[in-house]
This record gives structure tokens, sequence and C-alpha cells, in this order.
């Protein structure tokens, strides 16, 4: 497969853009990449490591979309930027799919803006993994869509399941609501009526609401909810992790005991934010479109960035675009004229 | 002040109910309570103690709304219930306030049937303090109304400033509208609107959105959002915490170095989810009520419950009902006629 890279985007990029790059190639053998940026950087960057030339192109693109610009400006604007030309090698059908750190806001509309949705599609979603005391799950959408109809969230769920059934080969996998009870009735007029249409919805494996505090309780594989609200918890998640750091390190620092605790103690707490670190997982992939688009955590190092590559290859591999037109094509349960 | 608790509310009611009452007694001279749920269980705790029994009444009620009861069908039906009569003695005047560690959903419904809305009130809310670097800050609304229009959103500002004012005793009090972005603009539907009511309203101190990953940050004091959000934030929240103890003991139990490190950081470890703790910061109340309803978490010991009391009690002797009038009477920028 062939995976186009925006070498420019992301926090620390390129350095750990590039760097994560020549991991993944290392790790999977079939892969060959397009690092798509300002040529000399790159070609500066890769002095630093030795590789197989032979799987690595450059394409030039002289504009970066900085984390800091306005999404919709910055796409619109910068059209020889990094993301834009990464996104269009996908288009062309170049490379296999994209991996892009950069500014999320503008990759989700540079990605609707070039890779366009599926037909039948009603809204993109943006999925990504969690972990739970199992092993891990799919959230979506987490902030592709604010405003969601009950409609959408139904198709999400059918969305989710078939990119959970190919990233880890789970079949019927359990999908749950996110609400603010578990009984039917409970919630704002969205999740009410979306628990109907769910409910009735026999291609997917329903198991009902479920709330925010049992999300990670490993019983449910697929949680579907609106962009709002999926964005809300990922962010309260990682203010929640952070805050609950920061208070133990300004804590610790207190005694000297408490110091040798925590030096004992260290590779067990790292292992625990090793397991809620985003980056791990992949990142986030918009679901929906004609193309693949994975966003990597903004603030990736080169694993998070090689893992993006690695389901970003993945999941072209499987050719997950035509495997979900099927799905799409399947649901019938939604008013096409909706949109 | 007097103050009516529902002995009968809670997981661990009536021990930490009555335990919490007899501490709440011990720290308040001024206190008088009355304790509402079964005579007969009531008087045989009470025995445990040595306690002032001129500042303690009861008032016998038969039934007991179990947590697992469904809310509205509860309350309607179990009119003998200990917090019925709890709520019923506000409304009478015959308490100053009441406090219950009871069912929340049947305490919204029975706070709203027994106490009804303020003049002008769009919609009540339940606010809750919640920790951050600096000290704590006030959330509003976490759970009374799922579906909130802008306006209520607008009044929740108002009266969320009022509460922290009394609370704190802070001024002016910075006002954030939680987003899942910074700039304006950012949103779904309601905070687009409702940002653009909270920048206009000139009697709050509104400090722009803010986003759940910083809400802790300590800038601000009154973090507004609808019920739905809100509850999800909450529970968000209670879910990380537990997962990431969860997680770390499992770590922990691998090694016998992990087992003396985390025996060495266990106060430590302790103080910080203290501060994480929600009965730490004296329940969650409804807002905009014709008097003073406490909720205790549901997981209440007796500290939960004695820190309700006292904010029952403070709230109470600061006439915060009537104080709330006043806001609401001056708050011309909302359409009366909404509801």
């Amino acid at each position: 497969m062939k995976i186009a890279l925006d070498a420019m985007g992301g926090d620390k990029a390129p350095f750990e853009a590039i760097k994560g790059a020549i991991k993944a190639l290392e790790e999977v053998e079939t892969l060959n990449l397009v690092l798509v940026g300002k040529k000399e950087v790159i070609e500066e960057e890769l002095k630093k490591y030795k590789c197989d030339n032979k799987r690595i192109e450059i394409v030039d693109a002289r504009e970066v979309i900085e984390m800091t610009d306005d999404p919709v400006i910055a796409v619109k604007s910068k059209k020889d930027s990094s993301m834009n030309r990464t996104l269009e090698l996908v288009k062309e059908g170049v490379v296999d799919a994209s991996v892009s750190a950069g500014n999320t806001g503008a990759l989700i509309t540079a990605s609707q803006l070039k890779l366009k949705r599926i037909k039948g599609v009603l809204r993109p979603a943006i999925a990504t993994m969690f972990p739970n005391k199992k092993d891990k799950m799919l959230m979506l959408d987490v902030g592709a869509t604010a405003d969601c109809k009950p409609e959408f969230l139904n198709q999400y769920a059918m969305m989710g399941s078939k990119y959970l059934e190919i990233l880890l080969g789970k079949k019927n996998p359990t999908v749950g609501l996110l609400n603010i009870g578990t009984e039917e009735g409970k919630g704002n007029e969205v999740t009410r009526e979306a628990y109907n249409l769910l409910r009735e919805n026999k291609s997917i494996n329903f198991a009902g609401n479920i709330e925010s505090t049992e999300v990670m309780n490993g019983k449910i594989d697929v949680v579907v909810t609106d962009g709002f609200t999926g964005n809300m918890v990922l962010k309260t998640a990682e203010g929640i992790a952070k805050f609950v750091v920061s208070s133990l390190k300004e804590e610790i620092s207190k005694s000297f005991i408490y110091k040798i605790g925590a030096l004992l103690l260290k590779p067990a707490m790292k292992h625990v934010m090793k397991k809620m670190d985003s980056s791990e997982y992949g990142g986030a992939m918009f679901l929906g479109l004609n193309g693949l688009s994975i966003k990597a955590h903004g603030n990736s190092d080169s694993n998070g960035i090689k893992n993006a590559i690695k389901v970003a290859n993945k999941f072209a591999e499987m050719n997950f675009v035509e495997e979900l037109k099927k799905v799409i094509d399947m649901d019938n349960s939604v008013e096409k004229t909706l949109d």
C-alpha cells in the first residue's frame, strides 16, 4: 500500500513525523510512503536516517497550515499546504490513504472538501479508539458534526460496527448509545429518538444506552454519540487525567517518602498513562468519505505517527471505503432526502 | 436554622445519614435538624450517639423511595416517602432547607413538584462544585434539564454567579460557557446562540468559551452548560477517575516493588482522590426553586451528609432564595413568555 503523510502537520513536525514514517517503513515491509511538505526540509530530515529511498517519495508543498490557523480560512487560502496536497493525493488515487497530525478543524474541513461524502452518508463522523477494561472500544462521532439528527447516529452505529469488525476482526460488535441514563426514554430529544432507531436497526447489535461512567467497562464495543458530546467526553477525559496527574505530582513534591514511593511506582504509572494515551490507538478516522483520511493526535510523537500510518495501511489493505459503501447501500432505514 | 434531612435516602442510609446529622450538629451550634423517615429506625439509630435531643425532631414517614425506583412513578405513588415529606417541610416553611442523598431523578421530580419554580425562572438547574487548580468552581446545569434553550443557559449564568458569590464570598465571578472550542462561533446551535446572549449580559462577568480540558485550570468560577452535557461531563470525570485508579491497582498488584511504592504513596493518593470526591463539596443544589433542596451524593458517607447539611445551613442563613429572586427580577434579557 502507498500512504501519504502530511510531514508538516502536528506540534512536533517535521521531526517526529519523519521519524514515525521511518519506523513505519521498518515495521511494515509492504509499505510505501509519500511525504508531503517543504521538499528541502524533508530531505534534510531524511538524512538523519538510513532508509530505503525507493520506498519514499516526496511531494513538494510550499505552505503549512498552522495549529492556530482558522480551519476554514486556512484550507481555502493555503491551497499549496501540505495538508491540502496530502488529501489531493488520496482523491486522485495516487495513494491509498493519508495521515496528518495537523490542525483538527482544518483536517475536518479539507477531508470533506477534497474527498466528499460517500453517496447516502448523511454526515461523516470522526471515530476514535478508547481504552477499556477488556481492551479497547470505538467512539464516534467525536467532533465532525456538532448538531446531529437521530438518523445520523443510527448511521454512525452501522459505520462504526464495520470499522471495528475490520480493525479488530470482531463480528457483530455491541453498540451502545451514549446517554445520561440507562433506561429507555432517558436523555435529550436526540438520544431518545436515536434509541428507537437503533433498537429497530437489524443490521447492528444494539445493547441500549450506556452512561459515560460505564463506558469503559468493556461491555460495549461501539459507542455512538453526536459530535458535540463525543468531543466533550474526549476532552473531559483528557482534562481529568491531566488533573489527577498534576495533583498527584504536587502532592508527591511535598514529602521525601512520597518521592521514593513515586520512584518505585513510576513504571506502573507510565504504563497506565500509556494506556490512556490516544496516540497509542492509531489516531482518529473520518468515516463516510470517499477516501481514507486518518488524523493523528496533534501532539503525536514518532510512535503516534507510526501507529496512525499502520492503521491507515490496514484499512487500505482491507479496502475499507468499498466495504463502507456496501453498508451504506444496505441502509434503507434512513430517508436519503434528509440532507 | 432548621434543616430537614431525608434520613432514608442514599446508599448508606440510615446509618451514615444519622451519623452525618450528629456530626453537623456538633460542628454548627446554631443548627437544628428534622430527621425524616421511619420513626423507630431513626430512634434506634440515634441511641448510638450522645446528642442534644432538643435540637433533633423526628417526622415519621412510612415509605422509602429506593435508588432503583422509577423517579416519576415513585414520587407520585409513594406519597408518604421520606423524600416527599422532607420537601413538604420546606414548602410549608417548617424548615429552612432540606438535604437528601436519595434517588437523583426522584429528587429532581419531587423538588420541582413540591417547591415550584421561582416566578421568571425558565428552568431550574442543578449546580455542583468541582475541584480546580486554584480551589473550586461551580458547574450548572448538571442534569435538571436535558434539552436547553440558549436563554436557559444565560439565566444559569446569573443564578450560578449569585450562588458562588454567596458560598465563597466571591464578587463578580468569571463565567465560562462549556464548549468544544474556545473561539466565538464554535460548538452546536445552543452554545453558539448562548455565547451571544452571555456576551451581551451586563450582569455577569463573561469570559468566553471554555473547553472541558481546561475547565479545571482555575480561570473560570462558574461553568455554564445544558443539563445533558453537564451530566455527561460529571459522569465522564467519575468514569475516568475510576478507570485510572482501577488500572493503577491492577498494575500495582503485579509487582512487590510496586506494592511498596504504593504503600509509601498511599496518603498522597488518598489526598488526590479526596480532592476529586464530589461529596467533599457539599452536594448539589437545585437552583431556581421556591425553597432550598440540596442533593448529597447517593454514595455519601457521614462526611458527605455533614457537608451537605452545612451548605444547606449556610444558604438558609444567607436567605439565598430571596437573593435569587432579586437576580431573576433584574433579568430583563429573556422573554418571560418563552416558557
